[in-house]
């Protein structure tokens, strides 16, 4: 332990402080070891710290956070580090300390007569889920990375994902936060009650923060009763307007019961096929628009009919022109498969330009047809691919780079290409970030399209609640721009 | 308009400048006049204020903002005046202005392709509801006051209402605001994108901050499809632990369907019939537990079937002892009725203890059984009334003075006989404030129940968005500790 401590204290006496209350063996200062925490899933970029905080308890949480406060360590709050923006990837690790909450993965309680469910910070999101579960429930928030990322991450980034056409996003499932503030203090927004109205709703302010205001320690969810009927339909449309009058047709057909509409434009299919090359989609591929279309639905109705009836009804009108209903468990894990694996796809063709746009409901068709048809005309060895959770109107529209590109030359042209898309998202009054959050490698862009009167705001909440700027240094709010 | 200009001028010459810039026709400073801005629907106090200025755009509530701003006037602002917690009496008037947004009630643009409305917040929540119905929508938000209250209080106060339990309150059902800040400045919030996480979510702020951080004048809201079945149910329980057993199985039954779940003690019955001598309810009137149950679908449910089948499996298993299922829309509303009499007849029988309690769903028996005896024990002549939305927790526990007790001494009373039931709120961790919010009358024992911590922050972001303390003082937060 004194060796350790030693080590600590020569990297920054400051850590040997952090170790003397939180134990120099949760204190990780060795290269090998404090590499996962310094990049996330994005692999964007390599992060720099001083050291990695294991803290084990929401008290070693505030004891860490007390002495960073009186030391001018700043902070990286950081769950499974799954996150697509750098929002846990320092620039500059001079100052910089990454706290890991992984070992906070405590359930605290279910309530099954109150639908509600308390944990730590730390649990993974499947965590979340199977605890649910086992009460005979379900949290509904659903995303590729729920095996690993975790569900103070996904509040403090206030995470989508594909149910949130019924379910909301990550804000719309949080009952209350445990939160450590930036000097230490411990608030605990924890009370379960689904109605709430005393004075200004200080949870919000933590919810999709990214850690810049403080850390979240814990959270209480709402659980929904489990669905006893889940139909799965893959359906081809002969465009993104048609797929787009098909959500309008099923979501009054429905009622709220739709839980997922989910589209892919046909050029994905090449990039799932690199992880199957058996993928054989249940509609035609070269049907212009791929829609996996999913209904959850109490054991008291027929969700087989409906969803039969409303697909019926759209091959009908010629909303839709060919359509498949899972007629297994397994044979809709098969379509989903195609979903998850046109992801994987890209992530092995490397880099390539990652966006998470979203517009209108109304506006998505036009603004697929606009990037694409900026990208044949300005990037016409570069390759489109747009799929996304239609129904909030998030797009991801993406675009590969052309094979033979060094990643260098890759990536410094995919900045200009991520800049002409962004310019088309403005022009739609969209939004650059639907659900992946700014981080810091939207920084500058979303700081550069915000008028004064925002930046204010954002600066003066800041300094309110974190006045010496130690909370997610860089992450949303550029560093010189804290104390304005 | 020289003589009003000088009648302005000489109760106040900062009046003065106001009148310049939106007209002195707008500046309302006759006491007759005056009253009814003076008094919310409370009936518990009369606030002050030097006038009540009524622009009519919203580059005119700039212009009085700025004034106000330049010259140290505090603001309060006002939509349809139906609260219920004072939060727009001010109770010293010598540097208070009332601000009312009645004029600006223009429907922006209806889109129902996104399922999206935006208006100015002086329409009235009936205007919003009839908009949408007639794009074939729903906006859900629904409660007593609707006719009156305004969208922008609906907002600035995050409403609550029968319809919470499917579509949750004012702030889920808010896209975007429009705000003109303390200063005047106009922060343009709004998006219509149903996903947008770039930053802190600046509306939360002013969503439920009672009008302390600024003037709501536009809202974007979210829309539904509007349900072609409506099936109303009236259901007689032995005990509030049967109702909110029935709630678990209709939840668990239903999927999301449920648009209401409204409880009442058979003694609500009485206050029912002060309105309508005749009325007689659809379950036995000494049944311990009236229950409105409402289930709302698109065409392609059987809600009928629905709502019959777990009305009949909660007959067979003793969870209801009683239940019919409204024939005709005529027949509904007579059901409806009785729940909007029973509230009627307590405003007719004069003051009497309000409350507006949430707990946690299973804890919903215990607290009306704890309240009751309270009442039974220390306040035998007064008469408990136990009623709500038993759907979200939110219980309405409210006391009639006995009849002989004149009214003064009934208000005396009657604060002790609360502070006895927030003890009981206390001990179940529930709030104070489910739905009607802070504003004045709650403000001290809101203030007093909260950690230093809570305090902090919001004064802290009081601060931050209103430095100069000039939006609603004294409304919510105690004027001396805006500043701390």
């Amino acid at each position: 332990v004194a060796a350790l401590q030693g080590a600590i204290s020569n990297i920054d006496p400051r850590l040997a402080r952090v170790g003397q209350v939180i134990g120099p063996d949760r204190v990780v200062i060795t290269g090998s070891e404090m590499e996962t925490y310094l990049r996330d899933w994005s692999g964007d970029g390599r992060g720099q710290a001083l050291a990695v905080l294991r803290p084990a308890t929401v008290g070693e949480v505030q004891a860490c956070v007390r002495v960073c406060a009186e030391t001018g360590l700043g902070i990286v709050p950081q769950g499974g580090n799954t996150g697509l923006v750098s929002g846990t990837v320092a620039e500059d690790g001079r100052d910089i300390v990454v706290l890991s909450l992984s070992r906070l993965n405590r359930i605290r309680a279910v309530d099954s007569a109150n639908l509600t469910i308390d944990a730590d910070a730390g649990c993974t999101l499947q965590a979340i889920k199977d605890a649910s579960e086992a009460a005979g429930c379900i949290f509904p928030l659903a995303l590729g990375a729920q095996g690993s990322c975790q569900i103070g991450g996904n509040v403090a980034t206030n995470a989508g994902g594909i149910n949130v056409l019924r379910y909301g996003m990550a804000r719309d499932l949080v009952l209350g936060v445990e939160v450590v503030l930036p000097d230490g203090r411990l608030w605990n927004g924890m009370s379960g009650l689904r109605k709430d109205n005393r004075g200004y709703d200080l949870k919000q302010l933590f919810i999709g923060s990214e850690g810049t205001l403080g850390i979240v320690t814990g959270v209480g969810l709402k659980l929904f009763p489990r669905p006893e009927n889940i139909e799965t339909a893959y359906v081809g449309a002969a465009s993104f307007e048609a797929a787009m009058s098909l959500l309008a047709v099923a979501r009054r057909a429905c009622s709220d019961m739709i839980t997922a509409f989910e589209v892919m434009g046909s050029e994905c299919l090449a990039m799932a096929r690199l992880v199957d090359p058996a993928v054989v989609p249940p509609v035609g591929q070269n049907t212009p628009v791929h829609i996996i279309f999913e209904l959850s639905s109490s054991r008291l109705i027929d969700a087989r009919l409906l969803i039969e009836t409303v697909l019926s009804e759209a091959l009908a009108s010629g909303v839709a022109i060919d359509a498949v209903v899972a007629q297994s468990q397994a044979h809709a894990r098969a379509f989903w498969a195609i979903r998850e694996d046109l992801v994987e796809g890209q992530a092995r063709r490397g880099y390539h330009v990652r966006t998470d746009v979203s517009v209108r409901l109304g506006d998505v068709p036009g603004f697929i047809a606009a990037a694409r048809k900026y990208i044949e005309t300005q990037w016409p060895a570069w390759i489109s691919q747009a799929y996304g959770h239609a129904g909030d109107g998030n797009v991801h529209f993406n675009v590969l780079p052309p094979e033979n590109l060094a990643e260098s030359e890759a990536r410094r042209l995919g900045a200009d290409v991520t800049a002409g898309l962004y310019d088309i998202v403005r022009a739609f009054g969209g939004s650059i970030s639907a659900e992946h959050g700014i981080g810091r490698s939207r920084r500058d862009v979303f700081w550069a399209g915000l008028e004064p009167v925002q930046r204010n705001m954002l600066a003066a909440i800041k300094s309110a609640i974190d006045p010496q700027g130690l909370m997610n240094p860089g992450c949303l709010i550029p560093l010189a721009k804290e104390k304005t």
